[in-house]
């Protein structure tokens, strides 16, 4: 396949991907939507989103041999962990930033106390749905909800994010970086693996090592190339203010590095990640391609 | 027992959970105790709380003949949503209040990025401690987490603080003040009891449906007294400012129907409480005496 053949091939699929979990969301919110925090979590929560963390668990479910339908609560769950921080990172507080995947805000729209309200919720809904799911066992919710509190609470997102903001004005070493930015988003990219792995159950150990060690990678090829774009693309392109992580005086893998360096360090983490996926098997044509999308040009 | 010797009682079993659930959320938090978010969410989930929500659940393990060890998880839970919702409420764009349980609140010590970020990782977390609990099957663990995102999430407790705010500077009438604190309070109070059954599994339906109408007004019957608290209470006795509801020119119980009509609204609840009780059975002492403590002058 072509390289521009395989970023159509990623485009498609992760629009499908999207659309799958975009469609998801509005019936979860079709019971609540008539007060005004439904409206905000339903305008957080739909919309223009890239969606990738759906489409890694789609694509993972691809290599796992295992049926869309039984990851689609796994995958709307994680979508709306990832909106839910958005949200409050959004926030005058946070990083303060007006514009998000092309819109206003949530906050811009509700006003502060709602979006933190409709960021509550959605972190509850995430896990109302899997608990709900129709899909799934017992033991495989209770596994995939410990996961996901796991790599979104005290020991990942949340706590990747204080020490994002900390470390705002600093110059940290390339090594704190890299363990802010795992944790602020490698952890919960990585839950998109596991969580999908223990829906399958009974993957191949081979081919679960080898989605293991590519999930520990991709969230941090996938920050660096978000620090890249950040610097790179207009606001339109982006749908968030331009250069707005150094309107916060943050570090970032451009700043810490410098552009070539980061280029470089994107090239070879994105090699690594497809080296991994070699060792898993013969289903991971769609989790190459997004791969090659992350560590290349697309997404 | 004499009203005394029942308020003593109960007083002691309050206590004796409030140290069960503030060793189990002190243990959650032994591995993660050395960021800084670690030690807002320690700040915020430990110390002086009542932890009426825990004695809840506690005393109807005991009317239901269950063991304390199978409700250990989900009271912990339970604490950490109720604890990280009032780190949120007391937020600058929502409630804006300084003190809380005595001590300055968490965003005064903290900062706002990080309290906001607190109140998220301690939602996870309570849903990771369910998930892990040693005592509790697959089937009890997604029930009661299901339970706890529904009752905490956009049909519960961030619904009604939603329409709580937007309340604020308006004088409803009494059924959609009702509807704004059976949402905000009285649903997680509720859980409580729902939470517990499901951990029991069997209890006798007589019993079951007994506990489940208690639990539809008792936290009504709480939200009256504090109310009628907020007014009469100073500050030193309460643990946040004296009247803040007043300032905040929210709608009460007490600006809604005055002062004695308040009165008596929580002694008709009480007294409602007291006979949903006679029908669940002969364990439920404790839980009697809770009610009396609610709907009189404890806690």
């Amino acid at each position: 396949m072509t390289a521009e053949a395989d970023a159509r091939a990623v485009a498609a699929f992760v629009a499908e991907c999207a659309g799958r979990v975009g469609g998801d969301i509005e019936r979860q919110l079709g019971k609540h939507r008539d007060g005004e925090l439904a409206k905000a979590v339903l305008y957080a929560g739909t919309g223009e989103g890239k969606r990738i963390r759906p489409a890694i668990i789609y694509a993972t479910a691809q290599a796992a041999g295992l049926d869309f339908s039984r990851v689609d609560g796994v995958a709307c769950a994680v979508e709306l962990i990832h909106c839910y921080s958005l949200i409050h990172d959004d926030l005058p507080a946070m990083d303060d930033d007006d514009l998000r995947r092309g819109k206003p805000a949530c906050h811009k729209v509700f006003g502060e106390a709602l979006a933190i309200l409709a960021g509550d919720a959605m972190q509850a809904l995430a896990f109302e749905r899997i608990a709900c799911d129709a899909h799934l066992g017992a033991a495989q919710k209770v596994e995939t909800m410990r996961i996901l509190a796991a790599t979104s609470g005290l020991s990942g997102m949340a706590c990747g994010q204080a020490l994002d903001i900390r470390a705002a004005g600093s110059q940290p070493d390339i090594a704190h970086l890299e363990h802010i930015h795992r944790l602020k988003t490698g952890t919960l990219m990585s839950a998109c693996v596991t969580m999908t792995l223990a829906c399958a159950g009974g993957a191949p150990d081979a081919v679960q090592s080898g989605l293991r060690a590519w999930a520990a990678d991709i969230g941090l090829c996938f920050q660096i190339r978000d620090d890249i774009l950040d610097v790179e693309n207009e606001t339109a392109a982006l749908g968030k203010p331009r250069g707005s992580d150094r309107r916060q005086h943050k570090p970032t893998y451009i700043s810490v590095l410098g552009a070539e360096r980061a280029r470089r360090e994107l090239e070879q983490l994105g090699a690594r990640c497809l080296a991994q996926l070699e060792n898993a098997g013969g289903g991971c044509a769609m989790l190459r391609g997004i791969t090659r999308c992350i560590a290349g040009q697309g997404l």
